[in-house]
């Protein structure tokens, strides 16, 4: 896989909430990072806190408006659909990734965060 | 130029404090989006917007780290950065593009309200 189809295999494995899969397409040395709370460092931090959120879910729903890929690096445009219960929550994001010898090295969220909060207070 | 150079055109252009040349690179119909903010439709609400935020910082410096490019579409990590006398703020962005027959059509920016809104805050 290049690394643009490389992103696309790894949303499609979250989406289908296998994220030990998806990882599996990451390096150990993996940073994942949503820009307006934290970085993780390393597979083992980042797939611990992204596992716990997913399985918290009962559906996902990652729509991509738009990617593109240039070298190493991967941009996307996405609506993150979280479904809870019959309650459905979403956050407009854009990923940034870097795939070096196929692994995902870099992915990097930006989003605002009050419009993430905003949606989680919906779930009352 | 092709899409990848018309963005870097237009935010050398930018920075330059040069808005309406770089408006000379959109189309009449271009749609520019701050996400967690509101959106332009047309050439000259945008252009008024961005005018005046630019005519009022002292100078400016976007940084881009990382740009990808695929078709029509262009996407690009940057540091958007203004200053305002002594005091320079920044804001952590990813613009996401579309340029077609060589003009641009959209740009949409994201980033976090709560750290754009925490930045302008220093300014006292």
């Amino acid at each position: 896989m290049n690394p643009d189809e490389t992103v696309t295999e790894f949303i499609r494995r979250i989406v289908a909430k296998d994220v030990e899969g998806a990882f599996e397409l990451c390096a150990d040395h993996v940073v994942y990072e949503n820009v307006p709370i934290t970085a993780y460092e390393g597979k083992a931090a980042a797939l611990e806190f992204l596992g716990g959120f997913v399985a918290g879910a009962d559906e996902l729903d990652w729509p991509v408006h738009r990617q593109a890929a240039t070298g190493s690096v991967v941009m996307n445009e996405r609506t993150d659909r979280f479904r809870f219960g019959e309650k459905w929550v979403e956050v407009k994001v854009v990923g940034v990734w870097e795939v070096e010898d196929g692994s995902i090295v870099l992915w990097r969220d930006y989003f605002d965060m009050a419009e993430m909060n905003a949606q989680l207070a919906t779930l009352g």
